[in-house]
C-alpha cells in the first residue's frame, strides 16, 4: 500500500507534513510512504530514513491563495498535483493532502479523475456529536449545487465508507431535511428520497438539522450548500455560546471561582464540539483514494490521516465503492 | 386601526386570546381588536367587555393536525378563514394567528390575497442574536423553493418592515451563504446577490451561518429550506449544548455547588437562546397584515402580536411595501 502526501500542503507544512509521514511509516511496516515535494527542503527534515519512506520531487507547490482551477491546470509540478499524478499513474494507492480545498478537489476531478458511473464527487468529513461518535457527511462543500440522483450516490458512498472504514456492520443514513415526514422538503430532497430508499443501505428517512448533533444517523446526506449552512450554524453557535459563557463565567469574582470548578467539564465540551479533532476528509466517487486533512493539520493528525488512508486500503474501499456504483448505476440514468 | 384575532389558534386558545386581546383593547384606545372565534365559548371568558373590543362569531376551527390547504378550503366557518376574510374585505386591517402554520400561510395566499407585484409571500420571525436585539429572517418557511427573483423581494420587503415595525434607519440586510465574497454559493444566491444589489436597501453582502448569531445584519435573506436547515442547526446546537452542561454541572456535588452560582448567568444565556420569546412573525407580501404568532402563546404574547401589528399598521407598513414593490417589479419580471 503506497500512501503519497503532499508534503508541501497545509498552515504547518513542510514540518507537520514530516513529522507525521516518519512517524506512520515507523509505526506501519505493510505500508510505504511517498512524500511528495521539494526533495532539497524535506530531506534535512527527514531526521530517519525508514526503508518505507521514499522523497518524490516536486518542485512547485500551490498555495492556501491560489485559485484553485487555474493553480492546479498551470502548476504540473506542484506537490499536490504530482501526488495525485502518482495515484492515477497506479505509482500509489491513496493520496493525502492539508494544503488548498477547492485545489485538492480539482486536483481529485481532473487530475486523480472520477469514478466510472459516479457523477459528482462528494467531500465526506465526520461532523461533530453529543456521544462523540461522529457523523460523516456528505457533500460538504465539493459542489454547492446536487440533483437527486447525486444525492443518492453520496448516500450509497457513504455507507459504504462508515462499513469498510469504521467497521459499522449497518450504517443509517439520513437525509438532511426540514422535517421527519417523507413528504418534507425542496424539490431536492423530495425527489431525492426515493431514489435513496431504492439504494441497498439502511436509510432511516429524513433528519432534522436540530437532531443532527444528537447522532441520529452514522450518514447524512446533503447537497454542499445546505451541508456547509448546517455545519457552520452549528459551529457558530457553539462557538458564540462558548464565547458569552467565558464572558459571564469571568463576569464577577464568584463566578470565576465557580467557573474554576467547572472548567474541566467545559473543557470536555468543547473538545467534542472541535469537529477538527476528527480527522481527515474523503474525497469519494473518484477513482483513487484521496484524503483531504485540515489546514491547520500538525504532525499527529497527518499520521491520523495516514491511518485512514490504510484502513481504506486495507479494506478495499475505492473497489467496494465502484462494485456497488456499477451494480447501481441505473439511479444515475434516472 | 381594526385587529382580528384568531380566537381559536394556538395551544392555549382561546383562553390566551381572550386574556391577550382584553389585555390590548385596555392599553390601546386607538385600535378595535375582533375577536373571532364561537361566541358562546368566548363570551363568558371575557371577564369585561371595554367598547373597543367585540366578538365576530365563527362557529368552527383548524385544528394543528389539519391538512392546511384542505382544511381552509373546507371549514369556511373556521375562525381563522373568517378572520383572514375580515382582512380582504376591509372589515379588519390586521389579522394575527397563533394557530397551524401551514393554515395560516395558506389563509395568507387563498383568502387574504397576494400583494400585486409579489409572487411569494414569505414568513418572517426574529431569530436570537447574541446581543439580544434578534435579526428578522426571511423566508424561514412559507416556500421550501426560490428563485432569485423572490429572494430580491424577501430583501425589499424585510428591510420596509425593519424601518417602519422596529424603527431601523437604514437596516442591513444580508444574504445567507457559504462565504461573504460576491462570487460564492450555489446557483440561486449567485442569481439573487446581483438582483439584491439593484434593490433601495443597504445590502451588507453575503453572510455566513456561522456569524448569524454575531448579529451582523438586521434582517437576513433565504430561501425556506437553507433557513429552516440554519435556525434548526441553531436551535438544536443550543438545546444540546445546554443539556450537556446540566449533565456535567450535575455529575458532581462540587459541579453541583459551583453550577448553582453560576445559574442566574446560564438563564439568562438561555433566554437570549430562546427565540420563542422575540414576538410573532409577519407573513410578508400579502394584501393585507397577518402575523403569525407562537402556537405557545400565553396572554402576553397575544398582546406582544396586537402591540407589533398596531405599529405596522401605525406606519402604513403595507402600503410602503406595495409603494416600493410597485416601483421595482422589473425585478419580479427578469
Amino acid at each position: 500500500m503506497r500512501i503519497a502526501i503532499d508534503a508541501m500542503g497545509g498552515d504547518h507544512a513542510p514540518a507537520s507534513t514530516v513529522e507525521g509521514a516518519l512517524a506512520a511509516a515507523k509505526e506501519w511496516n505493510d505500508i510505504e510512504v511517498i512524500l511528495v515535494g521539494d526533495e532539497g527542503v524535506l530531506a534535512p527534515l527527514l531526521s530517519e530514513r525508514p526503508a518505507n519512506l521514499t522523497i518524490h520531487h516536486a518542485g512547485e507547490k500551490i498555495e492556501a491563495t491560489d485559485e484553485p482551477v487555474k493553480a492546479v491546470r498551470r502548476k504540473k509540478d506542484a506537490s499536490m498535483v504530482v501526488a495525485g499524478r502518482l495515484v492515477r499513474e497506479g505509482q500509489a494507492d491513496a493520496m493525502i493532502s492539508a494544503g488548498n480545498t477547492g485545489a485538492l478537489m480539482t486536483t481529485g476531478l481532473l487530475v486523480v479523475g472520477r469514478m466510472a458511473g459516479i457523477e459528482r464527487p462528494a467531500l465526506a468529513p465526520m461532523i461533530p456529536t453529543i456521544d462523540g461518535k461522529g457523523m460523516l457527511a456528505l457533500d460538504l462543500g465539493a459542489n454547492m449545487d446536487a440533483k437527486p440522483e447525486h444525492l443518492a450516490q453520496y448516500a450509497l458512498m457513504g455507507s459504504i465508507y462508515r462499513q469498510k472504514v469504521h467497521g459499522i456492520e449497518k450504517p443509517r443514513v439520513g437525509l438532511l431535511n426540514v422535517g421527519t415526514e417523507a413528504m418534507k422538503g425542496n424539490e431536492l430532497t423530495k425527489q431525492a428520497y426515493p431514489l435513496i430508499e431504492q439504494q441497498p443501505i439502511d436509510f432511516v428517512g429524513n433528519v432534522e438539522a436540530r437532531d443532527v448533533l444528537a447522532g441520529v444517523c452514522d450518514v447524512l446526506v446533503c447537497d454542499g450548500f445546505s451541508g456547509n449552512i448546517m455545519l457552520k450554524s452549528l459551529e457558530g453557535t457553539a462557538g458564540s455560546l462558548f464565547s458569552m459563557l467565558k464572558k459571564e463565567f469571568t463576569s464577577s469574582l464568584k463566578n470565576k471561582l465557580a467557573a474554576a470548578v467547572l472548567m474541566p467539564s467545559l473543557r470536555n465540551l468543547k473538545k467534542i464540539m472541535d469537529y477538527k479533532e476528527h480527522g481527515g476528509a474523503p474525497l469519494l466517487g473518484l477513482s483513487g483514494l484521496v484524503v483531504k486533512g485540515h489546514g491547520s493539520s500538525d504532525g499527529e493528525a497527518m499520521k491520523n490521516a495516514v491511518r485512514q488512508a490504510r484502513i481504506a486500503l486495507k479494506s478495499n474501499l475505492i473497489q467496494s465503492i465502484g462494485d456497488e456504483v456499477s451494480k447501481h448505476t441505473e439511479v444515475s440514468d434516472l
